[in-house]
């Protein structure tokens, strides 16, 4: 499908060969004993994954706009008011998606792209309006920002909002301690940093969450998205007893379980320090070739992935010439500044050789579209990173 | 994942090894050019498995009630009224579906379960009502019962009703001619006769099922099954060209391209044909083992899955002795017959093979539960319905 070229797009990553033959195996029936078993495993790793001890996962065939369709149409009634901290695209997305089901959006705009709203501004929104829900990207995917979830959380928490994270590009990969940090809801999708090929949206909803679902006065606008066909079928895969809403995407599934025990036999802490250690020694390497990112300052730096602006004097061909070189990164995403930069994940699986590649890779690309760069100066730097 | 055991169940069944290879393969970008082609291919190869080169096909994401999902969400407006044809446990589903999107539905139930609803009482129904859209379930998983679609989408046509059919468990295997007949929707799910693990939602809406929703006066209600986000997705990737709005299950398109130009190699009619015999091979089998059908007469048993009630003396116990023969079978759905029947699936890539290892399994499992069975009257009667 893609040969030996190296997938550093923030989604699909590069998958463990262990992830890709489960996805292959041959399926067996949805509620064959070994898949419950299966599924019921998945349920309870994901809630470890997100360090959400208290948290009702679920497990839906779907992407991860799914994931945040079923956040906002399970939460939101008709007239409630929501923020939304905007950090790019996908806050975009999050505000569109809440209108959809009837919210009330507030949205909180960076001062400029790359940037995040200040925390003084959020909690002066906080404090001015009764809002049920806030959301938070973790990681928005359009411009590598990173939300500071912890303080946002707290903040969420003092003025009784839930607080809703889209962890897309972030689950896995970023710290994200759902519970400790008074997390309500945590959302994903599976080609991320959980690793495991697309198709799977992925939830895990905390117990005020759930109690102000189940205290709904109005019908789930959503058919698919409803908690109330879904909420009894994830409880009873893991309870590991059959039970049938809508077939799940058996092999996917199957992989998930993979990955998740991979990422837990790893350990989240050690993932979240490898993950910052791999995206330290990237950025080092882009810094030595000049290449500029689109967050403002280091502190807003995801490290899933990256966001660089084009060197002057190139422009979108440079993914070409990257590509050349064997490895497919990401073009630009967010509408006002899509043709001048592009994207490098650095998640789930990635591995210090892959960095060394990206750069490498990048490096060449630079110097062949007439960029004044002398080569070995990224590598060099990111290899001096990783020591 | 499931050793040697044959999948007998109405989705998921046998997929061929070129399906699951595809499956296992590395993931590429869901931009990548060559997925681009993969996708674009895939989507053109739909329209023609249900014979439809006028409509509009969707490959999303998803379970089958997924794609119901989209029907009803986007054809429907608040106040419209709805006629479903019910032939078992998924047409009361679809009936759910409308609902929640503010349709005013008509139930037109069977006289029994394991019947249809009599030609003329639809056309009663149509003549009395003004129906915006009916439902078809052109084989409902639970019953086994096959709805005449080509009749009934005729009246549709004669009464100005969209006519909408639930393909899941029809789709490539039994005869649909969607454009002949005048359907204007069809939807299906990969794990049935399209042949392809499961996680897929397959539509394929027909020019005045486009034109309906072109002039829709009230948003969608749901999000995530809005074709305004989704159309100029499907578009972009026909005219191979990137597009974004989620990210798409990029294995499983790969697998569907596959599967569906396996599917397309044999033939629509070749392939009507075959599911035709295996289906009466299997039936005779039964027969010959005095299992009585769930449909209550042959015009109205699918060819895609056969539904039976246990002998006397037998239950659902019968289901592990099939097991230990090495043949997965599914229990019943129906709640209101549940516990007294039985269901085989038999389509896709489904052979003469798997057909007698079938009936052998279940005259096999009849013996060790004591039922009054000559050892080789299935496979025989079986066997001389495929010579």
């Amino acid at each position: 499908m893609k040969n030996r070229k190296l997938l550093m797009i923030p989604g699909p990553v590069e998958f463990t060969p262990e992830v890709l033959s489960a996805l292959g195996l041959p399926t067996t029936s949805h509620v064959a004993p070994n898949f419950i078993e299966v599924f019921g495993q998945a349920l309870e790793r994901l809630r470890n994954v997100v360090l959400s001890p208290s948290g009702q996962p679920f497990i839906l065939a779907g992407s991860g706009t799914l994931a945040m369709d079923t956040a906002a149409a399970n939460l939101i009634e008709p007239g409630d008011r929501a923020l939304v901290v905007n950090t790019g695209y996908f806050s975009d997305r999050f505000a569109s998606i809440l209108r959809r089901y009837g919210a009330t959006v507030t949205q909180l705009p960076p001062p400029a792209i790359g940037d995040a709203p200040p925390p003084e501004a959020v909690e002066r929104e906080l404090r001015a309006g009764t809002f049920k829900l806030m959301t938070i990207t973790h990681v928005d995917t359009s411009t590598a920002v990173r939300a500071d979830v912890k303080s946002l959380a707290a903040l969420g928490r003092t003025y009784g909002s839930l607080v809703v994270v889209d962890g897309v590009c972030s689950v896995a990969g970023e710290e994200l301690r759902q519970d400790e940090w008074g997390v309500d809801l945590s959302l994903t999708a599976s080609q991320k940093a959980v690793g495991v090929p697309p198709g799977l949206a992925l939830v895990v909803a905390g117990p005020r969450a759930m109690e102000t679902f189940r205290n709904r006065k109005h019908p789930v606008g959503s058919y698919y998205s409803d908690w109330n066909e879904w909420l009894p079928i994830m409880e009873a895969y893991e309870a590991r007893k059959p039970a049938y809403f809508g077939t799940p995407a058996v092999n996917l599934v199957w992989a998930l379980n993979v990955s998740l025990g991979q990422i837990l036999t790893e350990g989240m802490e050690a993932r979240f320090l490898r993950h910052r250690r791999l995206s330290g020694a990237f950025k080092s390497g882009m810094a030595a070739l000049r290449l500029q990112e689109v967050p403002v300052r280091p502190a807003l730096c995801a490290h899933t992935l990256t966001g660089l602006y084009y060197p002057e004097g190139t422009g979108v061909a440079l993914l070409g010439l990257i590509g050349d070189a064997g490895v497919i990164v990401a073009g630009g995403l967010h509408p006002d500044i899509k043709a001048r930069y592009f994207r490098v994940g650095h998640m789930g699986a990635v591995t210090e050789a892959d960095i060394l590649s990206t750069v490498g890779a990048i490096e060449r690309a630079l110097i062949k579209s007439g960029a004044h760069v002398q080569a070995g100066t990224g590598v060099s730097a990111a290899s001096a990173a990783l020591q």
